[in-house]
């Protein structure tokens, strides 16, 4: 009798592949508790309802679901995001002041193109919930960078941009050019971007700069003083954020105003952790005022989660 | 719009509820580690036929399953021991010499008969293989004794049989009549036992008495002189081992002929940890040489897995 194989995108982790993965998690949940950040464990299963409600349609493909015995629909733990803003306004639906939750577990999610792509990853990651604006920013900025150094990285960056720099510029577009002027965005594509803006109004032209722009403080202040009036805050909320890191973590930090993936999610900064030599995110965040209104109790948030098994990719060696 | 309700069974936790369990899981895991076992992690999903091989008709109808996109059933995983078995005898198949594996992470089961009780559970334990007989036993006995002193318990006992002390006289048995012996052994129902008894062989009938050994060490030497033959091998297996134990270790033990669930699953030793003031065990274990045969590859086994959610309730505070 042949032993059974794993379902697609299942894996056994052993030796240093999970021990290096539990050394990591156990460190930078250290650093949150540390940092203030209380433990929160939600359901691996839940109704797909709280994963919807939070993220949608981009969700709504991705989800792994069943049936439940009562005929209602579960899905596996797409996030944590969704369950702690659940949590967030059920359980401390009458906390007052500030709310740091920290969270750490696997999350599933398919992927209707790459069947074979892991179904399966280990998050971790903390909500800041009721501080709105720069401070909160601020601080889940510099939760981040901790987190990495708490890992063990070294070499690493944050690709940091605020959705108020395009937001302008897109709302004057309709339907199907925004969808074909966010995918030229994506993929760097200036002329094409360019190409399809040149009718449009000044706010919308200024697209094509703004999404290339991509560097630091002075890359900022070089795109303030062309940006168009509507996109001024969210730069100089950038150029604000900046002023206030120390010379060691801005030397961490790449302004990035052409990320486009997430735009609906988040309402301010957002961000994406790169370690050298790895090709993909290690982590991302940002802030999402509209979501802990979505279950029941509006309250601004800010967060951040890191994909351990990425970063288990980018650090060399953890010791346990 | 309210915020949606959780699944019968799912819960969050929050507050010394989480970080205890965190707490727990890690100063347990470092006992685990500290004694040479290294961690593996396996998929939170898998084929159905995993669990069912393992686990057999108890586990079919407490499994939550669902369809995968290619038709196959899957299953939330039921217990680490059979995924873990699979991997020893795949990952690890031409491994040679004592291999020492731990795991940590969610459980899901279904009671058809209790819908609200909690659906996940979380766990962590330890699976020795390739050490047969008293002492892979002992090793695993004194490894339970570490994790619950590890896990800052002071007042816990373990409860320890074996399996080959009522399987002469339940062999002897026909289908009917075997259930309902076994019924009145759960129940612990000697009258009734021994009613049922009084017509079978002297095997059968020794069964009134061996059910009900349950003590020390002189508790084990009685049952001995008045056991059938084919229970000595057992009941001197046991002796020996409580010869083994240091004077600290033996204070905790309780030699309980009588348990009668897992009798199926359990070739040899089995044993349960009960914590002072909870009602249920907190951890089970035992040897079962014949699991990872069902996957490829024979050899002997045994482990211990410990219930953190049950643990947490037993230990007054957990320190961070």
């Amino acid at each position: 009798m042949p032993a059974p194989l794993l379902p697609p995108g299942a894996l056994d982790l052993t030796g240093a592949a999970a021990g290096g993965r539990r050394a990591l998690q156990r460190r930078t949940m250290a650093a949150l508790l540390g940092a203030g950040y209380a433990e929160v464990m939600t359901p691996t299963v839940e109704y797909e309802e709280v994963f919807l409600r939070a993220g949608g349609a981009p969700v709504a493909e991705r989800l792994l679901r069943f049936v439940d015995r009562d005929g209602r629909i579960l899905a596996l733990r797409y996030d944590f995001t969704a369950s702690v803003a659940r949590v967030a306004a059920t359980t401390f639906a009458e906390h007052t002041g500030p709310l740091r939750l920290a969270y750490t577990g696997p999350v599933f999610r398919q992927d209707p193109e790459r069947g074979s792509r892991a179904r399966e990853t280990l998050q971790l990651g903390a909500e800041l919930f009721g501080i709105a604006g720069l401070e909160g920013d601020l601080e889940l900025v510099r939760l981040t960078l901790a987190l990495a150094r708490a890992a063990g990285l070294t070499d690493f960056q944050i690709n940091l941009g605020h959705v108020g720099a395009l937001a302008p510029g897109l709302a004057a577009l309709e339907g199907e050019l925004r969808v074909r002027v966010l995918r030229w965005i994506d993929r760097k594509d200036k002329a094409n971007l360019a190409r399809a803006l040149e009718d449009q109004s000044a706010a919308a032209r200024a697209l094509t700069a703004l999404a290339g722009v991509i560097g630091r403080r002075n890359a900022l202040e070089e795109a303030l003083a062309g940006a168009p009036p509507a996109a001024h805050a969210a730069l100089t909320h950038l150029l604000a954020l900046d002023a206030a890191l120390s010379d060691a973590d801005r030397a961490h930090i790449v302004y990035d105003l052409g990320e486009v993936r997430g735009l609906d999610y988040y309402t301010g900064v957002h961000f994406e952790l790169f370690v050298a030599g790895i090709g993909r995110a290690a982590g991302a965040g940002g802030r999402y005022d509209g979501l802990v209104g979505k279950f029941g109790r509006e309250r601004p948030a800010v967060g951040v989660s890191l994909d351990l098994d990425t970063l288990a990719d980018g650090v060399a060696t953890v010791e346990p």
